[in-house]
């Protein structure tokens, strides 16, 4: 399977009083994680974003290992989960790249939608992209 | 079973380009709920903290049915999902107020840990509050 | 001079490892006292928005005198500060309810545009609901 | 003068409903900037902290000249303002990368404190980076 691997430097702002990336925050990693994804596949998510595709979160999780500290350089790995008509799953791994440490995984499974919320299939450009990640 | 309500109005910082509440926001106010829950039960989480015992998050999820859009006034609503030895599991639904409509679903499993990030017990006076919420 | 008060709950996602609300979580207080001053007027700020009227930031400051702490309710207090032809400033100051305590005070001035990001004249309705509150 | 450039790509997560990035999440991109500067000096945030000096903002402001808009490629461009005897002044501006336009400038002021929030001169090992950025 392919992975595309995105970094990112943790700020105290995503920190908590813990010292440690507040548990939302995730989220925003995972959202850095696939839109790179689709930029480096050559497909920028402002582009389908442009024709009016909108793709709406409908489920999102993420299992917590290890905490991501400040000043972290942290590696966001995303993959193709699933593809299926109307829908389609990324799952991400979180590392602290030195040393080397698992601290999160999660997914984001997302809907295709128009202007008016009215529900697409999976645009043809999208899973001409996607096609073979998932193998 | 026993629920417990908080309100939150959204603001544009809240909001992404689709005017609606950032998928990650979900999370912040799944804190606001469980947060207000202990202290209606009279046990503030910063007491709780000011003896040494952090509750990290190690697994949390949502799931999306409506849009949560600006200035919307929503409904946390707060209950205890599960007691174990070592975590506990709350359960959240998200609605907007009016007209009344639910957003979303989510649901936080967290340990707990001391200063050295041992894992303990779930605290007696924890057990204390919440026994009979779950029923 | 006239001035409203909003009241906002701290919680760990507002904070930093110092223990206290980051500093640019600050400017989020601020949206949140001029939305509910706007309310408080009978003006709410997405009908200003429906009729197609944005008010973009175009300067915003803040002096820290004492830090928000977790779990700290705040009041907002939010004042006009001076209505020009395009624009509009508002000052905020921000207190720990109890003890009553001035942690902050920070200001924004909005332009007004519309949809094409040309820039307006501080609309009639806004002119009208704020006139008076100076004095 | 010398100046420290760092990258960073705006995410739905840091825009609003008018589709550019909201006016509070500057602060954290000036955090950004002058962490990375610091890092670049060879004296990491981290290890001020690490000896228990703390450097809270006291004051901070921002110019918005033009909106930086979702998937931009921005630059945060990062000085040392002035350093007085107790505090030191970081003066930022942001920019889109292309076409090169500026889009805020904007500065925060730091005090020195110690684990009892003390305040304490500004420490030798950061006037020995910093001397000589100021000219």
């Amino acid at each position: 399977m392919k992975t595309f691997i995105t970094e990112y430097r943790v700020i105290y702002g995503d920190c908590d009083p813990f010292d440690v990336v507040y548990y939302g925050r995730y989220f925003d990693l995972f959202e850095r994680g696939r839109t790179e994804m689709f930029r480096d596949l050559g497909l920028p998510y402002r582009e389908i974003a442009d024709q009016g595709i909108y793709t709406p979160v409908i489920e999102a999780g993420c299992t917590y290992i290890q905490s991501a500290r400040y000043d972290d350089l942290l590696l966001i790995e995303t993959r193709i989960g699933q593809i299926g008509r109307a829908r389609i799953r990324f799952d991400y791994s979180i590392y602290r790249k030195n040393p080397h440490t698992l601290l999160a995984e999660g997914f984001t499974v997302h809907a295709f939608v128009n202007n008016q919320r009215k529900i697409l299939r999976v645009p043809p450009e999208v899973i001409h992209v996607v096609k073979g990640l998932t193998e």
